[in-house]
C-alpha cells in the first residue's frame, strides 16, 4: 500500500482537477464476465460473498481484465438484515429472499444490533486481502445498503412489484417505519465505520428502491437518515457516495444529501444534475447500461455525449447509471472503460477547453 | 346526451374556474370492484374489452358506485398491436402477451395500417353505448397507448426486466426503431380520432414506459411522436391528456408535448410540478396508489396535502399517480373520491383564498 498515492478516482469525487475522468462500473464484478461464471459455477452466491479469498478473487476480476480506475467490493447489500439475525436464502432466478420478513412492528425489537467484528468479519477480511493484493494500484469502494432500501428488502421480503407491505408502513403506520430505519441506520453506520477501518478508501450508500417513494417521503424516509449516516462515518479522505435510483425528479433536494458524490442514473441529464448538485458535490454515472448492447462505435460516441453532457472539469466519476448486464459482451465493456480513458482529456486539459466539441 | 352542459371534469382540464377539483381514478374500472370481478369470473378479459356491451357496464361501474367526475373507457392498449395484426393472448397472473414479438425490422412492413371503423369498432361501439347510458352526467375519456409505449410491447413481448429488446434498438438501430413509431403514430392518430368521431369527450395518451428511456431519448423516441399526434388529433372541446410514468426529471421538456393536461405519477411534487408546467397545462394526479391502504382518515389527510400542494385555482384534476390496485378496499376508493370532493372547494373560492390551510 502506498496511502501517499494519488488516485484519479478519489480525487475527481473530490472535485481536484484530473487529466482524465476516472471510470468504473456498478457491478463490475459479475456475470457478464467469464472468469466470474467460472467461479459462480462451483460455488453458490451467498458462500461467495462469505468467503474473503472468494471476495477478494472476484473484486479484482475487472481491475485485472479492464483496468478500471477503482475495484469495488465484491458484496451484497442483504448482509445487513442477515447479521440482524434475518433468515437469508438465495434462489436461482428469484434472487435473494428474506424468509421471514418484518410484517408486524412487534418484530422489530427481536432485531439484533450489528458488531461489524464478529458479524461481518468476512467482508472486512475480503477487503484487507484485496487492499493487500491491489498495493495501491487502484482504490477499493465499501459499500452498504441505504436504510430505505434495506427496510424494503426486510418488510417485503424480496422482489416486489407493488411494494405495498412497505408502502402500508409509509402512510399507515409512519412511526414504526422510523423506528425500524433507526435500527437499520445504526447497523450501518457500524458497518461502513468498520469498512474504513479495514481499508475501504470510499463508501458508496446503495439507494435502489428510493424511487418507489412519494416526494416528501422520500424526505421523511430515505434522505434524512442517509444524511444522519453520512455526518456519522465521515472519515477525512474517504469519499461517500449516495447512488438513488429513480430520484431525477428530486434533484434539489438530493442537493441536501450531504456525500461528496451523488451518483445519478441514466434518466437524469449530467448538466442539468450539475447546475443544481455541481456547487457542492461531484457526479457519478450515468450511462444506460443497455447502451452497452450496442456496437463498439456507438458506445464510444454515447461516451462523448455523456462526457460533453457533464462538460469541462473536474468532479466526474463516469460509470453506468445502474449495474452491467449479465448479457453483455466483454468487449463491450472494455469499449466503455476504453472511450472514458481516451475521450475524457479534453475536458481537463484548461488550455484546449475554449475548442471543447 | 346534453352537449351544452358543462362538465368540471372538461373545465379543469381547460384550466377553466370550477366550484371544486374534479376527480377520477386511473383504472377506476378494474377488479378492486366485486362487480367487476362479478364479470370477470365469467368472461376472460380480452372477451370483456371486444363485446360492447361489457364494455359498457364496466365502464359505468365506478360511476355508479363513487361518483366520480368522469368515466374512462374500460379498454386495453394493446388493442392496436393487435389491429396491426399482431396474435395476443391473455395469460393469468403474467397479462397480456404479444405471441410474435417483432424483432427484425424486416416485420415492421407487414404490420398492416389500422382501420378504426372496421378494425376496432367494439371500442366505437361500446363508446356509443356509454354515451347514450351516462346521458351526459359525466364525460367519457377515451384513451390509447402511446406510440414509445406501445413499442415497448411490441419488441418485448410483454412484460419485460431491462427492456433489453427495445433498447438495443434505440442504442443500435435507432433508425428501424423510427420506422416502427410512424407507423404506430399513425395509428394511434386514426384510433384517436374515430374514438372522438365516436363520442370520446377527451383523450388520454398513456406512456407506461415513457420512464425506462434516457433525457435524449425521450425526446427523440417518445415526446415527438406524442407532439405529432396531439396536433393532428386536436378537436375543439376535447382536451388531450398525457400521462407518462417515471418522467419527474424532464418536467421542462414535458412542458412541450402539447398536452392539454399533463398527467404526473406520484413521485412528482405537484408545487413544482405546477411552476414549470402550469402557466401552460393543467395537472392531472398524484396521489401514490399505495397510499389508499392507509385507514380512510389518512386517507383524508393525504389528499388534503396533494391539494395543498397544487394550490388555489383551476386546472388540477385529482386522480391518483398510476392504475388503482386490485387490492384496495372499495371504502378506501370511496374516502378518496369524498375527500377530493369535500376538501377541494376552499381552494377555488377565490373570496376564501386568503385563509387557504
Amino acid at each position: 500500500m502506498k496511502p501517499e498515492e494519488r488516485h484519479l478516482f478519489i480525487e475527481a469525487c473530490f472535485r481536484r482537477p484530473v487529466e482524465r475522468t476516472p471510470v468504473w462500473m456498478m457491478r463490475q464484478a459479475g456475470r457478464y464476465l467469464p472468469e466470474y461464471r467460472a467461479i459462480r459455477e462451483k460455488y453458490d452466491f451467498i458462500t461467495m460473498y462469505k468467503t474473503p479469498e472468494l471476495v477478494a478473487e472476484v473484486t479484482l476480476q475487472p481491475v485485472h481484465r479492464l483496468q478500471v480506475d477503482a475495484a469495488i467490493l465484491f458484496s451484497d447489500i442483504l448482509v445487513i438484515p442477515e447479521a440482524m439475525g434475518m433468515a437469508l436464502e438465495f434462489r436461482e432466478r428469484q434472487g435473494p429472499v428474506l424468509l421471514e420478513p418484518i410484517r408486524q412492528v412487534g418484530q422489530i425489537p427481536s432485531l439484533k444490533p450489528v458488531e461489524p467484528e464478529t458479524d461481518l468479519n468476512f467482508v472486512l477480511e475480503g477487503i484487507r486481502l484485496v487492499r493487500r493484493e491491489l498495493e495501491g494500484r487502484v482504490p477499493l469502494i465499501g459499500f452498504s445498503g441505504a436504510p430505505w432500501t434495506l427496510a424494503t428488502y426486510m418488510i417485503e421480503g424480496g422482489a416486489s412489484r407493488n411494494f405495498g407491505h412497505i408502502k402500508r408502513w409509509r402512510f399507515g403506520q409512519p412511526d414504526a417505519l422510523h423506528q425500524l430505519l433507526e435500527r437499520i441506520s445504526d447497523a450501518v453506520v457500524a458497518y461502513c465505520r468498520a469498512q474504513i477501518a479495514a481499508g475501504a478508501q470510499a463508501i458508496q450508500l446503495f439507494d435502489s428502491w428510493a424511487g418507489i417513494l412519494d416526494a416528501a417521503g422520500f424526505e421523511a424516509f430515505a434522505l434524512r437518515y442517509v444524511r444522519k449516516i453520512i455526518q456519522e462515518i465521515r472519515t477525512p479522505g474517504v469519499p461517500i457516495i449516495y447512488f438513488a435510483r429513480g430520484v431525477g425528479a428530486w434533484l434539489p433536494r438530493l442537493a441536501t444529501c450531504g456525500a461528496d458524490v451523488v451518483g445519478l442514473d441514466w434518466q437524469v441529464d449530467l448538466r442539468t444534475a450539475r447546475q443544481i448538485l455541481g456547487p457542492r458535490m461531484a457526479l457519478q454515472g450515468n450511462l444506460d447500461p443497455t447502451a452497452l448492447y450496442a456496437p463498439p462505435p456507438v458506445i464510444r460516441q454515447l461516451v462523448r455525449e455523456m462526457l460533453k453532457r457533464y462538460g469541462a472539469g473536474s468532479g466526474h466519476v463516469a460509470n453506468l447509471g445502474h449495474g452491467i448486464l449479465p448479457d453483455v459482451p466483454v468487449e463491450h465493456a472494455r469499449a466503455f472503460i476504453e472511450a472514458v480513458k481516451t475521450e475524457s482529456p479534453v475536458f481537463h486539459n484548461t488550455s484546449e477547453t475554449e475548442r471543447l466539441p
